[in-house]
């Protein structure tokens, strides 16, 4: 069997190909049957003069052609989940049902569809119109967006189909993306559907490229080319900051979504308040998915006491109860074997877990750690690295004053959490802890576990470094995401027929927001 | 004479000096007498550690006291004016009236006074509910800002005075400001009055920190610390790239405001139909302040024929005629002394000008030189270097083919602009040149020149690398130049009474913007 082709300028051609590769099932170890290419610089050199044209033809269609094509590629989505879980099932050994069929295929297409609607409405692009001096602003089409997806969401987060992909069509630009090699046939099948969306629709055939593999070497040249707009990356942050500084020397904005421990700190009342929920809620968000989520809650606060220490006990117990799943494949097994080494070399200790799981396929025991609080203060940095996958760390503090240093201490993160209980009793330890714990993250919750990212327009998938690279920016919630994908266009003097129909003194459908010397509205220049 | 003393938490204080300097009077060439110190980074890191302990202050305080501080600035500035103005002049050099008295101090406090009300407004954090979920986000302060400002506006763009001061302290940042070394006086007597204001507005002393000078080396360990929140630089390319890199590689925010030629188009049929009125826009535009605008209209593309040579002669006259004022200083006198010779060396001709003027001072002839398209295109990128000053190049192109394929070649600049007949005659050459400058600039006008950047929410002082760091922000323009300096905070199911005030259900003031459940409005949640 010859390898899979790419998918350059709305052609399916033969790589230009360093080698090839081929998935594996985590699930059982074993080498999956298709073959993949390693594409050479070439295939990214024609990916890239492709998405150029396609900018350029882009810039001058009706929105609603881009929204007929997001809308499209998510009916063709439905339209083929059967097959398209039972590949992802294959090379992410997640779940089909519920996971993949119901919460992960679905929350795919909705986002899909909430970036149709943006497209159309046009409010991302935040018109800003001063009708006196005739100057007017909005966010326009960066040009050519990389995207590079992660291994632990073949559809919500991959690079073809996620929320960067939805957030930088919906913003009028091509893509080049960039398949994550451990789902690869995953990310083929959604391409053809991308084809005949695209033919459907009447967009560019060229408005998306998919090449599967690429040398590091020829990863950094993508991000820092002259034809590159911006460029989206979810993933590891070895990776993330090797590509950071390649477009940063290029000056490329990159939007990273790297990782994060998600500090959740769980206050003595709310253990004396709710103590089983607690536990089940915990140990459901730290195992879900064997806990490979980006907010997965990885690192715990506690204060000393009876009531910690039940509640350890509590979620060993649960721990050593639930199932081992399969994780993603090698690379996070060895991942994660390495994270939890070295929190133990920096003085954490096994509750429970620490081992793998012998064959078949890839799997880690659920994994408790604790340290308390004055081990952490001296091994602060190793003491957070990440341990991606179904492991948590327990941090007890001897009593509040320590467990605020501890959070001072705490490098930028996704989320960040707080229970506390529901009778005020809790009330001054919050205080204490929240106004620091709330400039280290980018959400913060109360009461509830970080794992479930709503789409909302309200969300911040995002967060202070290390967690991102820019804490001003979401990678979830439409229309914010797309706005990482504008650049900012002023018309000064320009002449009304020359205009963009979103600043022309008709709002052209009625529907966008847009500010008009100092007021949002949805009327018409002159009308407000 | 003694140095003057550095502002750091509230204390003038002697510096931890490396050394000390003198500014010059550039209309002149002599040294003024007042002494500044060069900080040793003693200083940055007092200046550093000060503005971490206001930032928690001022996360904590009403929006209406930063307000009231601005405001109280700007009528300190005011009931100051003629001191100012004098120190001002003596540094720089620019006439004291109109420009420094009638236009850069009215436009300085008008900028303040303008984010005075947005700070209250609080409408820049752009407040996003999602009532059925409970999820809330909004734009909060970023942590301490550094400015770094430039030599040109002693006002307007002072560190501690300027657009970015302005939007910076608005957004609820302390600043750390660097004075430009060329002006050192007039930013201690603006200084004097930020210690006053703060003080009449109750805000922490430790709001503003100023230094006067330090080595390149602390500059960089300044923009890369862990302490600093985000980064505003308006200065040359050497300068701005210097600090990105070091910025960058600490995930710090950095918005720069670096070189731009500002290309600007004049079609055949603008000139005959409006051949005076455009000799004398340019003309003004490029000598205005000895040309040292960052909009300074450097780089003319021309159609060859006939009235593009008249055009050339009429310019040249108006060139000589004028009288060749006083540059900032050595540095911007050496720089245009080299921008030039570079422009010579890759093949410009001198129409007029080209030679300093002798003594007193630093001053230029008023410069024209000429390329022809195919020489541009042989060397695109030395032909469109900055020689900041009173300069400028044209590039005729032999028809309009070939100003496309200039046009192609620009880099990313601040603006760009088009003059096109009324008639429509230059219609069909406006829409070949258009959308490719589109693309290259921040701002776009038609039949004016860019040099006048007004303050209008919509005005974009910004544009794609290399004129800036990033493309999707503004330097001038409040509320939108605030969003720079802010990180994005999601409130995911927290409670009521811990939310800050934005985002509760009921409006704060009133007045503040907020999108809630996908409409903008300034009403309470619950009344949309």
């Amino acid at each position: 069997m010859s390898a899979h082709q790419v998918l350059i300028a709305g052609q399916w051609k033969s790589a230009n190909s360093l080698a090839s590769f081929h998935a594996e099932n985590p699930a059982t170890g074993e080498k999956l049957a298709e073959e993949f290419p390693i594409s050479k610089w070439a295939d990214c050199d024609a990916a890239l003069s492709a998405a150029v044209d396609a900018a350029a033809l882009l810039r001058k269609i009706p929105a609603e052609m881009i929204s007929r094509f997001l809308r499209t590629y998510a009916d063709r989505i439905e339209a083929n989940a059967s097959k398209l879980v039972e590949a992802a099932h294959l090379e992410t050994a997640l779940p089909k049902s519920p996971r993949l069929a119901e919460v992960e295929l679905p929350r795919t297409t909705t986002q899909l569809r909430q970036a149709a609607d943006a497209a159309f409405e046009g409010s991302w692009s935040q018109p800003t119109i001063d009708s006196k001096q005739n100057i007017r602003s909005y966010l326009a089409p960066i040009g050519p967006v990389c995207i590079l997806g992660p291994n632990n969401f073949p559809f919500a987060f991959n690079g073809i189909s996620g929320g960067d992909f939805a957030a930088a069509i919906a913003a009028g630009n091509p893509a080049i993306v960039k398949a994550h090699p451990s789902h690869p046939q995953t990310t083929r099948l959604l391409a053809e559907e991308v084809v005949i969306a695209l033919k459907e629709s009447g967009l560019p055939p060229a408005t998306v490229q998919l090449l599967y593999h690429m040398s590091n070497e020829d990863g950094l040249k993508l991000v820092s080319d002259p034809r590159t707009g911006a460029i989206a990356f979810t993933g590891s942050r070895r990776g993330g900051l090797a590509l950071k500084a390649a477009a940063d020397v290029a000056g490329k904005p990159i939007y990273l979504e790297m990782s994060s421990v998600n500090p959740t700190v769980i206050l003595p009342g709310a253990l004396a308040e709710r103590f089983e929920k607690i536990a089940d809620e915990f140990a459901g968000s730290c195992l879900m998915g064997s806990g490979q989520f980006c907010t997965n809650p990885g690192f715990v606060i506690l204060l000393a006491g009876q009531s910690t220490d039940g509640f350890i006990a509590a979620i060993k117990q649960r721990f050593e109860k639930a199932p081992s799943a399969p994780l993603l494949g090698p690379g996070v097994h060895k991942s994660l074997i390495t994270g939890i080494q070295l929190l133990q070399q920096a003085g954490a200790k096994l509750v429970t877990g620490g081992s793998a799981v012998s064959a078949p396929g890839y799997r880690f025991q659920n994994t408790l750690l604790r340290v308390d609080g004055a081990q952490f203060l001296r091994e602060p940095k190793r003491l957070q690295s990440e341990a991606f996958g179904n492991a948590s760390l327990f941090v007890v503090a001897h009593d509040i004053a320590e467990a605020k240093l501890i959070v001072d201490r705490l490098e930028g993160n996704l989320t960040g959490c707080v229970y506390s209980s529901t009778d005020g009793s809790d009330d001054p330890l919050y205080d204490q802890i929240a106004p620091s714990l709330r400039i280290r993250v980018g959400r913060m919750l109360n009461d509830k576990m970080p794992t479930g990212v709503a789409l909302s327009p309200a969300m911040n998938h995002g967060g202070p470094y290390p967690s991102t690279g820019h804490a001003g920016f979401t990678a979830v919630g439409i229309p914010a995401s797309m706005r990482r994908f504008g650049m900012l266009y002023c018309f000064d003097g320009v002449r009304a027929e020359r205009l963009p129909p979103l600043l022309r003194d008709k709002n052209p459908n009625g529907r966008c927001w847009r500010m008009i010397d100092g007021r949002w509205t949805q009327q018409d220049v002159g009308m407000v």
